[in-house]
């Protein structure tokens, strides 16, 4: 059981007995959920601290009109809106529902607060953590603001570059998590990167991505 | 000086003399700017808390066609890039000038995190305040998805009245503020509320929006 919790990114760096330790000063519970159960729903105000500690948990949102959409996945050892359980809006976002059989560590807000004042390291990774999240979310929106996958791909490419004399770039996405990232589907990103590689714009070869026309790819932003 | 910082929303509720106690045991500096001065730039990396305590500041960033776009101003007690002090990519977003003269107040990363685990009101009040950043970049991402601006008005009141019973809503943003959430101009966003009042969905008065036809909101969004 410590073992998982010492991969979460919130008691990264810990030692199992460190941590045994911790939560043995620490009230803390865990709950069991079978497939399928309820764990959380949206609007319910996040009093705990929690984290996957075995299976897997999905997010889910049910729209107006009554159609379900699947937000994200959350597997062993991560956390479930760590960043909902401060703030003045400390409400679940989506409902949280259990994937597959799992079991969820929870640790009161108050409690989670003093561990991390008195444990400087569970302060540094929560911090880096929800600034993680909102890194994420900042760049998230940055690149929605452009219309066209095209000139997604640029701002992309261009911002990777950074300085003219760097032209070979290894992508640290999956072309998989960078349509994810972009909002469109992987098939519409591919068509795209093929027909910039067709107009000797970009040469690929898997995650590598050679920059052959920097000023084309100037002007497709321009 | 330490009553400008008092109401900062890093230093909320503490007293003036409380901050003082805290900052005469915490290294700390403070710099002045002039007025077009640049303070940061944007891939610095985010080394210490900084708070305006005099004057203002300017968030900026210059596009791959040489263009600057104005992102947001803080104003004194407000502090900067607080969300980007931690996280993987600790690095300023944008470009930091001095709208007007103004002070700066810095306190290091390392002492920052001591001042943290030392004032549970600090840590709460930071939790809080980068936790808010979160949860407000992820709202509007959600709005963001939400193609045309009749869809984000709808799903906007259908989540502000919640229940079916409560009808008269008054909105907690201006339509000026509601205009920047959503991404639209202010006169484009009053088009749309007025189109709606005449076809009997709505009744406007300022702030405050009438329900008046739940089910043509419904229908809306389908």
């Amino acid at each position: 059981m410590y073992q998982n919790i010492a991969s979460s990114p919130i008691f990264r760096g810990l030692t199992e007995s460190g941590i045994g330790e911790l939560l043995g000063s620490t009230p803390h519970s865990i709950r069991s959920y079978s497939k399928g159960q309820t764990i959380a729903q949206r609007g319910d105000e996040v009093k705990n601290l929690c984290i996957v500690v075995e299976g897997s948990v999905k997010g889910e949102m049910v729209d107006f009109s009554g159609k379900i959409l699947k937000i994200e996945e959350m597997h062993a050892p991560m956390p479930i809106a760590h960043a909902f359980l401060f703030g003045e809006n400390n409400r679940f976002p989506v409902d949280v529902i259990a994937l597959e059989d799992c079991k969820i560590l929870y640790i009161p807000k108050p409690e989670f607060l003093r561990l991390m004042q008195r444990d400087s390291l569970v302060l540094s990774n929560y911090l880096n953590s929800i600034s993680n999240r909102a890194q994420f979310l900042s760049n998230k929106l940055w690149f929605l603001s452009f219309k066209t996958i095209k000139e997604k791909i640029a701002h992309y490419l261009l911002n990777l570059s950074k300085s003219e004399t760097r032209t070979t770039l290894v992508l640290p996405k999956s072309h998989q998590e960078l349509a994810e990232f972009f909002g469109v589907t992987r098939p519409a990103l591919a068509r795209v990167l093929a027909e910039m590689q067709e107009e000797g714009i970009i040469h690929l070869n898997r995650r590598e991505i050679t920059i052959l026309n920097r000023s084309k790819l100037l002007e497709m932003i321009r």
